[in-house]
């Protein structure tokens, strides 16, 4: 069962409609890159800009389609820290309604050698304190 | 073990580059749709524009970054075929390396009254014919 | 000298940000559509979803490049109604300065025909009353 | 009169086209931007990545609006270069026909200090010898 510990609401654009008349599947990844920013600004403190992450891992489920005129808000949790990795789960709900599930891993990287390094403490901290 | 029975090609554009400078996370999924629409035009000989499919699922896992000048290709293979269900699975290559591995699965419905219905027999026969 | 009679916010998303690191000059496009949607929306009563206009001439002019983090608002006016185009100007505001003016004109068609189609008199109307 | 000096072609993608069924307006300027990227690697011999320039002004007159299975090409030219200002003209065609005319103007600038510097002189015999 899942748990969300963070929310955060973002805007539909009629760029993010497709052929079809609804929000495309690709722009269900770039909701959730929105929704880790807002949480990674409020709840770490940090901008994803300026923190080295890197996406390993993707998956969404596509539950029901999202209009232009929806109010869209992603609710977020972190499962469990691994080492250098950093799980998330998510619901995008469209006027309050789930319209996917999603899980994102991504590790934090050293910005100069690019390789993975420890998830800093203070992290560890904040996120177990939302959670 | 995958195998891949078709692959196109397709172009890197500026626009796909993101702060990290490498092609963001969201357009790996926008280039997995973009290889489906060539799938579906070459061996089915039909556009994702003309007939009725939703996605269900979508899963990547991001291996290596893309560079703006890479040279991108998509392979791709059906699994197996479900009632009215079209999984496929993808290889993202950039310079001829994996940069990632893709899983979605497809439904098709009635444009009208957006219920699922039955692959196409056409399809089998065609899908099975590249596989 | 411009007159703008009226304001929306919008949030600047990563994927918004290029390989320079800051917002892409095609989404400047996209941040217009977005400003025009809401005042059709807020003064028109509409949706451009539902009534048929098509863009004929857009032109931009950077100011001032747009950061992630920054707080961005578009501000427009009206400053003459053709027969049957509705051109608009902009200002692009980031942290409250301006980073771009643009103009755009779009006609107003009909869905049917796409041939273009006098301004709804109360279009004309409620435009009035803004400006 | 204009005249068109080097001509390159790209890929429609299904994530171009809006709820109108069409080529979405501001992607035409990423069109732009991939004509200008050809056009900088084939002529200029750099990449719109590693050199510093900033897009100052952009018009766009949209003619005919383009499908989803067109075959796009961007032909350019560059009418005369200022001191550190770098004007392209363009001609996006659809099929064959028309789809958009449009001017951008860009400024070299220098990475470091962000001002802008004078075109190279390589870049000046570059673009005279294809005019």
């Amino acid at each position: 069962m899942n748990e969300y510990d963070y929310e955060s609401r973002l805007e539909v654009r009629l760029r993010d409609i497709d052929f079809m008349g609804h929000v495309n599947n690709a722009v269900y990844a770039t909701y959730l890159e929105q929704a880790r920013e807002a949480y990674f600004r409020d709840v770490l403190g940090v901008s994803l800009v300026d923190v080295g992450t890197v996406l390993v891992n993707l998956e969404v489920d596509y539950v029901h389609s999202i209009d232009a005129d929806a109010e869209v808000t992603v609710a977020l949790g972190v499962p469990e820290l691994g080492e250098s990795s950093l799980p998330i789960e998510y619901e995008i709900r469209a006027d309050g309604d789930r319209a996917a599930t999603a899980r994102t891993v991504q590790v934090v990287v050293d910005p100069e050698t690019g390789e993975s390094r420890t998830l800093p403490t203070e992290w560890r901290r904040r996120i177990d304190r939302t959670g």
